[in-house]
């Protein structure tokens, strides 16, 4: 019992420690791993917490994104990314894998468990139930109350990530009814406890800045083409940037690249130009 | 009964498919896969067949290389990809995961139930019992000849790809001696029932030549850094030509790229030019 205390305790500072940086001096930065080898090649090169991609995590093990994935599977890298770094883990895991609130709050307890210390939870309606593209505002709102109860019976003041879709799927009529409704979710989930608010979607500078301005609560953004510098992502307000399936694209576009130049020249110029040694991926994920 | 059979004919032409292409008018160029969606992705790019890379898989799932992963958890792996390729799968286990004949064949007959038609199967002692790098030949011999006696039992002709590391690990006494042992261990696998025989390491043209020469047996080579290309390795008379770990130590050498721009600079452009649009991922593993 002893030993557990101390873990949970290690685990409860360590989550204390991950909700400062969204409000300290510097912004954020979250790498989201797809694997093991990813997670602890981030961790090796200096990231201070290491986040997952669901979508990443779906297409590495053979299924499409949305929840496709079963969630025992899905719960298993997540163990295993958790179990390998040292530095505060935060792992997306969608609308929680489950239809009800006691579902969802029974995966997060699982996923708190492993020794994860944060989590995104989206307000996408993953059975566009009642013909919604997202779940309404009450329920998610419910959701978020759950998880922080949870939380603190489990003695780990986890970090709630609250994503809304709303840019994302376009919600409303127009861009500037989407930008509201992305508002009034985004407030909505702050003031029912969750640390940071999370908008994912094209957003041009402007937005960004509109965001923040209108936002009561950290807000984290994922890189996109046009997204703009970390410095001025820090410098308009953002609190959090996270590189999303960005990594595991760009790796899968690479082996595409090998794929083809192998194929249709029979060489491996572009395999052997990136390559790095394998004690060197092994020195990754191993310290 | 009838649609088990079914499957276990579909397998077992699969294997014969493969099997002929190591004695076809191409050489076969057989890209490595680590998880499902690098399988995925290198069958839609149009290889003919799909191997698997040991070292790959075992970063990916946190562990080094050299049998450190449990045999269940790679086998998981290696199940994933088999249900969700076409094309015929062969897979690298190593030296068996087993000490024993008889613990090597139950761990391949495992293996060959997931569907998969071919494996590497490899002569190092990965436990140095006695001192030695590599296992006594007539192990390896008796090795051989108990997966093809449990294939055919089985209803599969399984190809066989028996791989010596005599080059790899410099076994002998300076570079003419290691050379021989290669080719004594080639051919007495060869002759043992192997349909190829597999020598890593960092072979020149002449070092090629010489050994297609000498051994009587199609050949597999690994892509490494002077590796000729496709076309000159197809003149030479190589039968196979591998990727091995190089696409994934490649997509981690881009991660690591991504990682460092982020840090240092702040910026995404690495990330930006490579990353494939998440459908193409997912078209990618889903044909």
């Amino acid at each position: 019992v002893a030993q557990m205390n101390t873990a949970r305790e290690t685990q409860a500072a360590k989550a204390e420690q991950f909700r400062r940086w969204h409000n300290g001096e510097e912004i954020l930065i979250l790498p989201c791993a797809w694997d093991v080898a990813s997670a602890g090649l981030f961790e090796a090169e200096g990231f201070k917490a290491i986040g997952t991609t669901s979508a990443g995590i779906a297409a590495s093990l053979g299924y499409a994104d949305g929840q496709k994935v079963p969630f025992e599977e899905h719960l298993r890298v997540l163990q295993k990314i958790a179990a390998h770094v040292r530095a505060p883990v935060s792992v997306d895991i969608e609308a929680g894998y489950a239809t009800t609130i006691e579902g969802v709050t029974a995966n997060v307890r699982e996923v708190l468990h492993s020794g994860v210390v944060g989590i995104n939870i989206e307000d996408e309606n993953h059975s566009r139930s009642g013909g919604q593209l997202l779940e309404p505002v009450p329920f998610m709102v419910q959701k978020i109350e759950a998880l922080r109860a949870m939380s603190r019976v489990e003695g780990v003041p986890m970090v709630i990530n609250a994503k809304t879709d709303a840019i994302w799927l376009s919600v409303g009529d127009g861009v500037e009814d989407t930008f509201k409704e992305a508002v009034r979710r985004a407030n909505a989930y702050g003031a029912a406890g969750a640390d940071c608010v999370f908008i994912p979607g094209d957003l041009d500078l402007q937005t960004v800045s509109q965001l923040v301005k209108a936002i009561l609560y950290p807000l984290n953004i994922v890189v996109k083409a046009g997204t703009p510098s970390v410095a001025t992502l820090h410098d308009l307000g953002v609190r959090r940037v996270s590189l999303g399936s960005g990594p595991m694209r760009a790796a899968m576009g690479l082996t595409r690249r090998i794929a083809r130049e192998v194929l249709s020249n029979g060489t491996y110029q572009t395999l052997l130009e990136l390559a790095i040694p394998f004690d060197e991926v092994q020195c990754a994920f191993r310290n």
